[in-house]
């Protein structure tokens, strides 16, 4: 221990943080209606608990049927009052804090706030004859980020413990002006910065399909949460993978909307200010009738009167109709095999033949991806992140004594043994002068440019007159990974953040399967992570883990990209037959 | 001299720079058609030569006719075949350089390359039987920074000399898709980062209404030009000012539109990198038709599948008509008569005052604009443009040698007796780490949210159940001041451009006239700036300076801005008589 670090190892300090996050936990437990807590939970021997819910006694029949209901049977539902709010409330907050035991995936729990409101929803739809708004009386989960007033968002810093938020989230506030119901709020990694879900306050976040396997992150809370469908419809936030690795490992759909689409201003952040590469929030759902509903509702709000960076357009319903598309006749879908960085496991690369089996299958052209550049771009990422990385997590840090998390194995953090990083142990590099960030920024618009000209120049490849319309890409290069060890910078997902690309995750209803996904000979390795990646296959250990592809769209072309994504959606559902392990 | 500075006063290198500027002046010189060279220009001693190009000869009265043609009437008449390119091209090109001879505007010339275009447009339509695009045949000129293959956009430093572009910018290309004709590029500052125009090549740019003042900056080439009708439309690029501080000054309309509505890249930039506050390209004309024009043309092309910044945002016509503004039926404006900053000195006021009254006189309610915390955003904003601002402007000055230009002051830039500065001359403080450039950023964004939120409460202050509509404020806090004076931060300019708010320039139709204009008792000063604004008023020495009038709109509202912009200039035209002195 460097005697430096005196400050950051007092005994007082460690005990401080300590007590602290215990004491937040115990909160935690108390928001926990009794009534929902379980003597029957199974065993850690039972990896596989997403029939649990179901099956554990708690919800009625009832409460089963509307919580395995897609959002758009909902939304008519509770907008005719068929359904009332407060039964929906109801059904989703058991089944979210059953899933809650299962995988750890909450952090705020407020279920009273949320019934109080939903009876006034049921009542207003009494009086009035109509809905409040498009969402009325859904129940939205929501990411640790989003501020709602008089509640906490810790982010996984124990420094931010006991910050009380003053007014909601722009974000909060639009969703409950269009009738959702708020009603929990899901787990994150410290500095948020990593694509697993583990704090010092919360603990780790399991996957339902397999809990030995990460549920990805940083919006692993909500993707272990909707797969247990313990919410209908959650908002992730991502700025290098963290709405779309979740939702991938967990088998949903999920947006990410070019940043600036869904208003970001009042969530709590990590990074703050740094200007460059920006964090989209959005959509995670078991169905694409939730992603568009969420998209359509939140622009109806018009949110760039409320937020400054959110971006001045309404829902596009000719774009949705895929207007420059060819009216979605017949499509041209890229497929990207590979980003000549990391070849993917062998259940991706089933999954992406399926996807082009059924694309063509459909009538539609496809071709290959020709990745341009992407270590170059993965650089620049790297570079401007990490320009002040390491002084923005010491700061949090520091600021609670809490040791910086370095590490997302089970067995490498052990607050018993840990002592706190000093500065120099943190894992990012000692930052860079403004002038060098600038330089490494103008590489990165740079690189924007040439990629924007590689998309145009297929248009010599396709036989629609048109460039390609949307890239099929892999999610990750494997499915869900044992807990620590999606310790690879997320290639396939930060590649589209450098370029501000929207982008959708959708199941492909395959499962990771030992038998058919068997190992590869060797190839030519593109880089070390390449080999690194081959060598860490095991086929049996990922058995069962969803597989899900990420289709890429233009800059704010989020309509065309849902629209795109229901015609892969459907040329899959209608070709491939969900796989049962 | 600091012995540590040799590299840059090594006298081959001093004579190298200026070697290079003088070959480049005499390669400008070559490019002018040497029949239209003139042997009668006015003494240095006429300062108003704004009556000179019709006055001198060699204009023919159809060439007169056309360019004192606004905007539509030229599309019009080109449209139609009426006035062939050839001949509109001919005309500006000529009154392009009876003004260069004049007031010292343009950089590039490429006069045969131009005709040679507008005889193909004008084949074009012969063959055809319709123009080739919305501004088919229109000669429109660029601020030096937007690259055109095959030439040079030096920007004003002699480093960039022998830089030719290897392809147009993305706004070259759709101009010339949109049927342009572009002909010359005009003058900047060095840096770029100064609101007056002078550099080591090109020399100083003179304000036509009287050319002892400033024709502002950085965009200054374009005022200067398009006041003396060179140029019925011409790009300027603006980042605190550098559009709109030379329209004002030289008497035109200018759009600064929010950052990305009209496609940067491929343009020579400064500060390259800093992704925070973004320049805008946008219009200067001598009618709103052209600007108007100019973005529907821009917005028709899209440019965001050409550039990855530019903004998803096809012209909306409903929001030209005013959707979001009651139809424009009863608008509420507010007018910003200081800034708590800076005091405007007595022709600003006058401007402010008959824009009001106009406005009241055509149906609008016209309530006072508060300002909201503008000292905490200048800060946040000098703070982030220092950050590496240094290091840019010296690393861009030391491949040629010359020395940073810093101060706009005739004598100031002495080059016989200027020595190279040093690093630790410069004008700007050496610069911030990237994480505490991230805090000034996170304040800046803090601030833009305060800003919007003060705005939006203003929906208590009116009578039209909106917040107000569009904010009036001033340019500057002066009209043109002489050479060298302008030397106060563009703070009426570069509050909007911290907030990323769209704004729009009037001419009010008045000047400063020293018998109305007079000097007022000294009031309680703001800040040290403001009481050397009042002390360096002499109502004199601006006689003549058009007064303009700024217009303020939210972020990306550009279409609502140029239809807000409309009513008052039918306003002001209808209320108030141009001035003649």
């Amino acid at each position: 221990m460097d005697s430096q670090n005196v400050e950051f190892t007092s005994t007082a300090k460690l005990q401080s943080w300590k007590e602290a996050a215990a004491e937040k936990k115990r909160r935690q437990v108390l928001s926990i209606p009794k009534e929902w807590v379980l003597s029957n939970l199974p065993s850690k021997e039972e990896v596989n608990v997403v029939g649990f819910p179901e099956a554990c006694g708690l919800l009625t029949s009832r409460e089963i049927e509307i919580t395995n209901s897609e959002v758009d049977i909902l939304l008519q539902k509770l907008a005719t009052g068929a359904w009332s709010s407060v039964d929906v409330t109801t059904a989703f907050s058991k089944r979210a804090i059953i899933a809650h035991q299962l995988v750890n995936c909450l952090t705020e729990i407020f279920i009273g706030r949320a019934l109080q409101r939903a009876a006034e929803l049921d009542e207003y739809l009494k009086t009035n004859g109509k809905p409040i708004g498009p969402l009325h009386g859904l129940p939205i989960s929501l990411k640790d980020q989003v501020s709602i007033k008089g509640l906490e968002s810790t982010i996984g810093y124990v420094s931010c413990i006991g910050r009380y938020a003053s007014k909601n989230a722009v974000l909060a506030d639009i969703l409950e002006s269009c009738g959702a119901v708020l009603y929990v709020k899901t787990n994150v990694p410290q500095t948020l910065m990593w694509v697993e879900t583990y704090n010092h306050i919360f603990g780790r976040t399991l996957n339902p399909h397999n809990r030995t396997l990460t549920a990805g992150g940083s919006s692993g809370g909500e993707g272990a949460l909707i797969a247990l469908r313990g919410s209908p419809l959650g908002v992730g936030s991502d700025i290098a993978g963290s709405i779309r690795v979740p939702a991938a490992f967990n088998g949903l759909y999920a947006l990410c909307p070019s940043p600036g689409r869904v208003p970001y201003a009042g969530c709590v952040n990590t990074l703050e200010g740094q200007d460059s590469i920006l964090s989209s929030l959005g959509p995670l759902s078991s169905s694409l009738s939730g992603i568009k509903a969420f998209l359509k509702s939140v622009a109806s709000q018009k949110p760039w009167l409320k937020d400054p960076l959110a971006i001045n357009k309404p829902w596009n319903e000719d774009e949705y109709q895929l207007a420059d598309h060819g009216n979605g006749k017949r499509l041209c879908f890229a497929i990207m095999w590979h980003d000549e960085f990391i070849l993917p496991q062998p259940p991706v690369t089933r999954a992406l033949e399926a996807t082009k089996q059924a694309l063509l299958a459909a009538g539609h052209q496809v071709i290959d991806w020709k990745p341009f550049k992407h270590p170059d771009i993965f650089q620049a990422l790297w570079v401007i992140w990490s320009a002040g990385a390491s002084e923005d997590f010491g700061t949090a840090t520091a600021l609670s004594g809490e040791p910086l998390v370095t590490t997302m194995e089970p067995d490498g953090d052990n607050l018993d043994s840990l002592s706190p990083s000093a500065p120099e142990d943190r894992p990012l590099p000692r930052g860079l002068s403004a002038y060098e960030l600038w330089q490494e920024q103008k590489k990165r618009r740079q690189l924007r440019e040439e990629y924007l000209a590689h998309w145009n120049a297929t248009i010599t490849l396709t036989d629609t007159g048109r460039p390609v319309d949307a890239i099929v890409s892999p999610c990750a290069p494997f499915v869900a990974p044992p807990h620590g060890k999606n310790n690879l910078p997320p290639s396939y997902t930060m590649i589209w953040n450098a370029l501000n690309y929207a982008t959708l995750v959708l199941p492909t209803g395959l499962l990771a399967n030992p038998s058919i996904d068997v190992r590869k000979p060797p190839h030519a390795f593109f880089t070390d992570l390449d080999k690194a990646t081959y060598d860490f296959y095991d086929p049996a250990r990922c058995a069962g883990a969803p597989i899900s592809v990420q289709l890429v769209g233009r800059t704010s072309e989020e309509e065309a990209l849902i629209a795109m994504g229901e015609i892969v959606d459907v040329a899959l559902k209608t070709k491939v037959v969900p796989a049962k392990l």
